[in-house]
């Protein structure tokens, strides 16, 4: 579901509204501070983009992009 | 689900984790502040209990109450 | 602070750490819902990019905008 | 500020009005899960009431408490 392209994991998430993104929303938020990686994301209404990539490498997609996708993917699937 | 006593409505919620739990939180704030109508509410890891009453009526369980009940179930349910 | 360009108001507000960035999001996510506007927004670390646009009026800056652009710079000011 | 007593550390915050205690409740969930260590805690519109006791050692004060109090004075002092 992620792609990988620009050296960064790409995934879109789509919800129902914009209460249940934002739930998703802050779950990953504490996702992100626990593995001290955070995404560059963004939403519009029910839709939240994730970008991943690791700044310290070099700007590219390391382990810890990952694992995080990882960690994300559970919330959904 | 909901009980009624005490003159109000509870009920408690339960979850994989705290980050499953969290995340419901916030969607429960968002629909609270956007009925003007806010719960007491409390939290321990993956457990959410949630306590509805009026206290403009007299802290009696109203309309306003049930309305916020059914918003939070329809997360859930 | 907010600037008007390519009909969207658009402000960047920058804070300590993710932890801090994240709580002022999870306000404007309460306070979009209850003005029934959502903005496009986006995060990165320590800062928080928000546009508002009215889609509904042709994707230009209205009342509504401006509204939640106040209300989001009460959080912060 | 927080007070010990019955086995816990406890500390109530209160706020302007809902929506600040929730971005509060939003950045104090973030690191309790980073700190893998979970209050029990409660809100009523602007206040927030936060109990921290660590189960794993009979329920009592330990430096796992006092570590998350100091995290969380950070965010508001």
């Amino acid at each position: 579901m992620w792609k990988e392209e620009n050296n960064q994991l790409t995934r879109t998430f789509e919800f129902d509204d914009f209460v249940n993104a934002f739930g998703f929303m802050a779950q990953v938020a504490i996702l992100a501070e626990k593995h001290a990686h955070h995404p560059e994301w963004s939403n519009v209404y029910n839709k939240v983009t994730i970008n991943l990539t690791t700044h310290d490498a070099g700007s590219t997609v390391t382990e810890k992009d990952r694992q995080l996708a990882a960690a994300i993917d559970k919330l959904v699937d």
